[in-house]
């Protein structure tokens, strides 16, 4: 039976306990603010001047090799390094609570050309660049236990280099999301006794208003929670927790969804569709991480045209997240556009 | 003493227990990526299309009034309605929580001059604003236990309407942010029986050094968990919980306060400074609010200059807040530059 969900509601996200205030009604409303101008431009294959053209010098002076497929380098301005200046201290305090941080940030190049982005890619190259992921989470799990693997895409997403490539920033402290969603999938476990994730997708299975693609190993769908217009929640089938532990089979139909994902996206408002994008693995301090389930989370910021996003403003900053289009159209649009890029 | 925190490290906001990323040494990194085109033309004092001028008429066929100087009326377009459709129902569900939402979406204009800013009132004419929030909070409040006050300024902000105005939107849930604020509080209270908000005041003047604008009745600080650059937290330094309750003298001291406060804003890069505002009243279905204490947060998003905002994107929104100058220093630079407006 399909569900009415077209009046103003509340949802709870059973991952991180944030509600989202739904009003389906607002979509009428006429937009006057704002409007990003997507760029469309094509540039060219190799840009002299990108930092992450292979073969290019970057500021601190190293040089790119000339890679095939991927390349994994220490990012020059990371927000996280791996030791601080001897008198980085925290002093305790009666109020404040504060820790030191170290941690390293990296960035991975999906591809050596300059103009493309993940649709545009093969199921093979994106293969490759799941292979670096795994690679990269595997050599930093030696020495940090919360990994964020990640993309910004698009200038309106802050992304600073049209070059397609995407991020890891690696720590030992858990992230405020981590922490949460660990407590929730804990939570649950405890209680049903399975785990938070794996009951949500035989619920997605059942009720199938809110899938977007589905194969052997992987799950796509428009979280019942979510926040952003056409933001998906990409799920891992079977009962893995990280990103590492994914065999060949899981690692190649998890290249062919997120091809086909981002192609779905391109084609919801025909122009290069911005979102940031990352993973949630199971945080590796854990002794036991069976209440965990690997995730990808992917937030797009578009609500009506390749020009205007949903703003996370007044109301969303200070109380909570709001959304005009329910999480059941904006699956079924997802579902509606063609699997073939609109540029072929 | 001058405490030192130039080295990476996590603070904890004490109000919703979020914690946020500082990197100061990532102030150096290059821009490449969008930068937004700041509007400085100054418009008509009147726009004859403009839905919020006097005497203009509505999409709806309402008429404004010749409102001398603010107008408060119900949002065409508000995400809340105050009743639903009969059909209207959420089914019981063994995993996915939700809940109908009923409320009143308003708009406050908050001068009939089309080109004017808040910063660009004069502090009788804020005073009116503040009058009307009063009024609006207790007018709302015999029906809504929770009532948000906020303004969304400059387009970048999703602000659909140059006329300088405001919003309201109150219902009778608590939104996320107020139960976690009020969890916090609670908490707090419990264990020291005594306010947080009233703690951490005394702090601020023992340590001065994220205090922006201090007088006999209100404080404005950096916070030190601030996770925008120019974030602030205006918090009345009186035992009050809502807006409602404000004297004549604190009422008064307010708008001089906001005055000084968002001329300082635009004084920091010489522009129309962007943010979004809010007031975080005590939710109204508490037995007892003595736990809570009014405050207003400002959320502006300029990093670097009129067109270089921070993006909240990848590893913020999966993992936490990251900022780069630390609070202090953006205390510093609020208090630093004039309190005479760079227009003057
Ligand atoms: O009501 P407005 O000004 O059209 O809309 C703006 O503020 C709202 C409340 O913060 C947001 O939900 C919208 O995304 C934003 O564009
Ligand atoms: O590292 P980049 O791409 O320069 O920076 C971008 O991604 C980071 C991680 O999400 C954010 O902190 C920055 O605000 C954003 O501009």
């Amino acid at each position: 039976m399909i569900k009415n969900y077209e009046f103003t509601h509340r949802r709870k996200n059973l991952l991180n306990g944030e509600w989202v205030l739904v009003s389906p009604h607002r979509n009428n409303r006429p937009w006057l603010g704002a409007t990003e101008a997507p760029t469309e431009t094509t540039p060219d294959r190799h840009d002299p001047s990108c930092p992450l053209c292979p073969n290019n010098t970057r500021a601190n002076g190293d040089t790119n090799p000339n890679y095939e497929y991927t390349h994994a380098f220490i990012n020059d301005f990371g927000a996280l390094t791996p030791t601080l200046n001897d008198d980085a201290r925290i002093d305790p305090d009666e109020l404040f609570e504060a820790q030191a941080a170290t941690g390293e940030a990296r960035v991975i190049c999906f591809s050596p050309e300059h103009n493309k982005t993940l649709p545009e890619l093969s199921v093979n190259e994106i293969s490759k660049v799941v292979t670096t992921w795994q690679q990269q989470f595997i050599d930093l799990s030696s020495r940090y236990s919360c990994i964020h693997i990640f993309e910004n895409k698009g200038e309106i997403m802050g992304c600073s280099q049209p070059h397609p490539h995407g991020q890891i920033w690696a720590h030992n402290h858990r992230s405020t999301e981590i922490q949460a969603e660990d407590e929730h999938q804990l939570a649950f476990y405890e209680e049903h006794k399975r785990g938070l994730l794996a009951v949500y997708i035989e619920k997605e299975q059942t009720e199938q208003q809110r899938i977007v693609i589905e194969n052997e190993h992987w799950i796509v769908v428009v979280p019942y929670w979510a926040k952003w217009p056409f933001e998906t929640l990409l799920i891992c089938k079977d009962t893995v927790q990280t990103i590492a532990q994914l065999d060949d089979s899981q690692s190649r139909t998890l290249a062919k969804v997120l091809k086909e994902l981002t192609i779905r996206y391109d084609n919801v408002f025909n122009c290069s569709f911005p979102y940031s994008m990352g993973w949630h693995n199971a945080p590796l301090d854990l002794k036991d991480a069976k209440h965990w389930r690997l995730h990808a989370h992917f937030y797009p910021p578009l609500l009506r045209s390749a020009s205007v996003k949903k703003h996370m403003v007044g109301y969303e900053m200070l109380a909570e997240s709001q959304r005009d289009l329910t999480a059941e159209t904006a699956a079924k649009i997802l579902r509606d556009v063609p699997s073939i890029h609109y540029k072929d």
